[in-house]
C-alpha cells in the first residue's frame, strides 16, 4: 500500500481503514513516511473531514505510537479532567484536590505549555519547594495514598501526535476538527485515564471563538471517547471573558486557594463544581450530579478540599503553609491600579487581549525556551455586568518592573464600559455526553 | 511573510499576490521553503484552484525558476506544439518537417520520457545514426538554415516545476487543472516559444479522460499563454482509441514517413492538418486556416514535406535512406497476428490497455532508468467502426521474444467486436482559442 494511494483516498473522500491509519501513522512515526507527504494528508483530512470510524482509529493509533501510561495499580476510575484552554483558567487546581477530597483518585500528568500564563506545574511551583520530579512509582503510590498526585508529562508519550502537531503548525492544518480532537483525545488516554471531563471553551479567548465550533470539536471528543471505551462528557464553557478575577500564575494559586476555601470568584466556582460533579459520577463515587454537587459543596464547606490541597502540596514537597498563609507566594514589586474613566457598566472584556497583557508583564511563555515570571499578572475587579464609578480601579497590575505603560493600554483597550446596563454572559453554554 | 500564512491564504480561499507567488516558488527552488509546507500548498491548491493572475503568476515564476532558451537569433515567430500524451501519437514526427516545410520555423525541445512508447527523441532514434547531441549554438544555426532542428531537453529548464512534479507525484496532487496547466506552459515558454499550438487529447487514453475536464485544461492554458503573451490555441483530439495504426517507435517513425508521403492513417493525417495550419497561422506563413490547410496539403503532394524530413534527419547525423527504404528502421525479429474471433464492427480500442500492451513488449519505459526496445510494437489493422471478417487479423505484434501471450490476452481485452455497426469517434472534438 502506496502512501500516496491513502492521501488520494482520503482527497477524493474515501474512509481510511483502520489498518491504513496503523500504516499511515507507523510510518510517520518511524519516519518512512515523510513530512511532505503527511502534511498532504492534513490538508486533505482538513477539507475532507474524517468519519466518527476514522477519528477514532486515528486517535488509538496516535496512543500505540509511544508509551502509554499504566493506572491499574491505582484504586477506581480514573477520570481525567481536559480544558481547551483559555485565560485565567485556574480549574485545574481547584479541580484536583476537590474531586480528590471526595473520594475521585487524580492521578494527573501536566506540562508547563505555551499561553497567557504558565502551565498547571508552572502554577504549582509558585508554592515554595513544590516539584513533579518524582517516579512512576511514587505517583502511583501517592495516589493510592492522598488520592492525589501530580507528575511531569512523559516525553514518550504519543510521539507520533508531538510530531503531526509541530508539522500541522507550519502547513496551515491546525484548525482541523478531527485532528485536533484526536490529538487531545490521544494523550488523555496515553496517559492513562479511564473516563474523560472536556471543559471546552468558546469565545474571545478560546482556540474556538464560535459556539458552533466548539460544540462540533466537543461532539467530536466525546464520540472518539466513547468509541474507545472511555466514557466522555463535555461541558462547554464561555470564555469571552477571563475566567476569575486572576490571571498569572502566584495570583491563580491564590485564587484557587480562595475557591477552595469557599470565597472564591463565582463564575470558577460554578464551572468546579460542574466539572467536579462529572467527574464524581463517572469516577462512580456519586450517584448522579445533584449528589455529587451536595458532596463537593459539603468537602468545601467543611474544609475537606483545603486539607486534601495542603496534603496534596506537602507530599510533593511544598509549603503548604501558604494556603492560610498566601502572602508567602512569590509576589510582584510594584501594583498599579487602571481606573475606569467614566462611570457604567463592564460591557466586555476581551480575554485574548488581557491574556496578552499579562504575557507583556512576563507571565507566560511566547516560546518553549522563555522563561516566566511567577508573581505578575493581573487581578480584575470587575467582570462584565459589573457596575463601575467613575476613577474606580477595574484591575491592579502586579508588575516587576516599573514601566507598565503598554500593560495599562492594553488594559483600556480590552475593557469596555457602557452607560446602560449590561447582562453578564452565561457561563456554561451546553453539555455533550 | 510567512510561507505557513499563504498556504492558509490558499487553503481559505483567497488569492495570492505575484509578489506571494513569487516568493514561494523562489523559496521553493533554493530549498528554503521545504517540501512538506509545498506539499501542503499544492493539496490547498487541488481543492481550492487558483485565479487566472495566480495560473498566469505561477506559471512565470516557474520559467524564471531557471535557464530560458533564447530563439531570438532565429528568424520569424517560433511556435512550439505540446501534446499532453496518449497512445501511438505520431503527431511530432510528421508535423516538424511538413511546417517547416512550408517555412514555420522549428527549433523543438524534445525528451525521452516516460510512457506506452518512447519520446520523440527516442522515437527519431530508430534511424541509425540520428543523434540529438548538438550545442545551441549549432541548434540555432540549424533551425535558421533548414527551418528545423531537435535538441535535447535542456537539464536546467524550470526547476521549480521538475521539483513541484516530483512532490505532486507522491502526494495525490498531480491531478489539479492549474497546476498541470502552469507546468505545461512554464516548461514550453522556458523552452523559447513565442506562441503555442496544444494538442489536448482526451478519452480512455488521455491524461484528462472526460471531455469536461480536457476542455477546462485547454482553457486555462490558453489563458495562460494569452496573459503572459504567448498567442496560443488549443485543439481538442480524441484519444479514446491509439492514434493512427502503429504503437512502437520504429513503427510510428515508419508511419510518420507513410503520412508525409501521402499515404498515411486518416486520423493521424487529419489531426497533423489541423495542429498544423494553427501552426502556420500564429507563425505569420498562412494568412488563414484554409490557406495554411492548403500549403500542407500541398506540399505533402509535391513531396516537399518528405524532402524536409529527410534534410533534417542527415543535418543530424542520421542514414536519411530510411525515409525511401524503411526496412532500414530497427525491425523485431517474430511478427504474431492477432486474429478476430467472430465476425462483426469494431465498437472499441481501448487505448490505455493497448499502450500498456506495447509496453509489455518492452517499446516503452516504466521508469527513468528503464531502456526501450526500438524495434518493437503493435500494429493496428483495424480502428473503431470498421467491419471486420471471423480469423481476419485485428493486429500484428512486432516482438523480439517468442512468449507473447500475455499481449495476445491483453490485445483482445482491448478491442471490442459487436454485430451491428458502429460509427467512428469523431476525431476533433473541440477547440479553444
Amino acid at each position: 500500500m502506496r502512501t500516496v494511494d491513502l492521501i488520494t483516498k482520503k482527497r477524493d473522500g474515501g474512509e481510511l481503514t483502520k489498518e491504513e491509519i496503523n500504516i499511515l501513522i507507523r510510518g510517520y512515526t518511524d519516519g518512512s513516511v515523510p513530512d511532505y507527504q503527511m502534511s498532504a494528508m492534513a490538508m486533505a483530512i482538513f477539507f475532507k473531514g474524517m468519519t466518527p470510524t476514522e477519528r477514532a482509529d486515528l486517535t488509538m493509533a496516535m496512543v500505540h505510537s509511544g508509551e502509554t501510561i499504566d493506572l491499574s495499580g491505582i484504586d477506581g476510575i480514573k477520570v481525567d479532567k481536559h480544558s481547551t484552554g483559555g485565560v485565567g483558567d485556574t480549574t485545574t487546581l481547584v479541580l484536583a484536590p476537590l474531586v480528590a477530597s471526595i473520594g475521585v483518585p487524580v492521578a494527573k500528568m501536566s506540562g508547563r505549555g505555551l499561553g497567557h500564563t504558565g502551565g498547571t506545574i508552572d502554577k504549582l511551583e509558585s508554592v515554595p519547594g513544590f516539584h513533579v520530579e518524582i517516579d512512576n512509582e511514587q505517583f502511583l503510590e501517592l495516589v493510592n495514598r492522598n488520592g492525589l498526585a501530580v507528575i511531569g508529562q512523559s516525553d514518550n508519550l504519543t510521539p507520533a501526535d508531538k510530531k503531526l502537531y509541530g508539522l500541522r503548525d507550519v502547513t496551515g492544518t491546525v484548525n482541523s476538527i478531527p485532528l485536533i480532537a484526536s490529538s487531545i483525545m490521544s494523550k488523555k488516554i496515553a496517559s492513562g485515564a479511564d473516563a474523560i471531563v472536556l471543559d471546552v471553551k468558546t469565545g474571545d479567548g478560546a482556540f474556538m471563538k464560535e459556539l458552533s465550533e466548539a460544540e462540533e470539536l466537543a461532539a467530536c471528543m466525546v464520540d472518539i471517547g466513547n468509541r474507545v471505551g472511555r466514557r466522555t462528557i463535555a461541558v462547554l464553557s464561555d470564555m469571552s471573558q477571563p475566567l476569575g478575577n486572576a490571571i498569572g500564575n502566584a495570583l491563580e494559586v491564590r485564587e484557587a486557594i480562595d475557591t477552595l476555601r469557599g470565597v472564591g470568584p463565582e463564575d470558577l466556582t460554578e464551572l468546579c463544581l460542574t466539572l467536579g460533579s462529572h467527574m464524581a459520577v463517572l469516577a462512580g463515587v456519586a450517584s448522579d450530579q445533584q449528589a455529587a454537587r451536595k458532596m463537593l459543596e459539603q468537602s468545601i464547606a467543611n474544609g475537606h478540599a483545603l486539607e486534601k490541597f495542603k496534603l496534596f502540596l506537602s507530599a510533593q514537597g511544598g509549603d503548604a503553609s501558604v494556603v492560610d498563609e498566601p502572602e508567602r507566594l512569590p509576589s510582584a514589586k510594584y501594583r498599579f491600579e487602571v481606573p475606569a474613566k467614566a462611570a457604567g457598566y463592564v460591557s466586555s472584556i476581551a480575554a485574548e487581549n488581557m491574556g496578552l497583557a499579562a504575557m507583556l508583564l512576563g507571565a507566560g511563555r511566547a516560546t518553549k525556551e522563555s522563561s516566566i515570571d511567577l508573581a505578575v499578572g493581573i487581578f480584575l475587579h470587575k467582570k462584565v455586568g459589573d457596575s463601575v464609578k467613575d476613577g474606580e480601579s477595574l484591575a491592579t497590575i502586579h508588575a516587576n518592573g516599573e514601566s507598565v505603560s503598554d500593560v495599562i493600554t492594553q488594559i483600556y483597550k480590552s475593557i469596555q464600559i457602557q452607560e446602560n446596563p449590561v447582562n453578564p454572559p452565561p457561563l456554561l453554554v451546553g453539555e455533550v455526553k
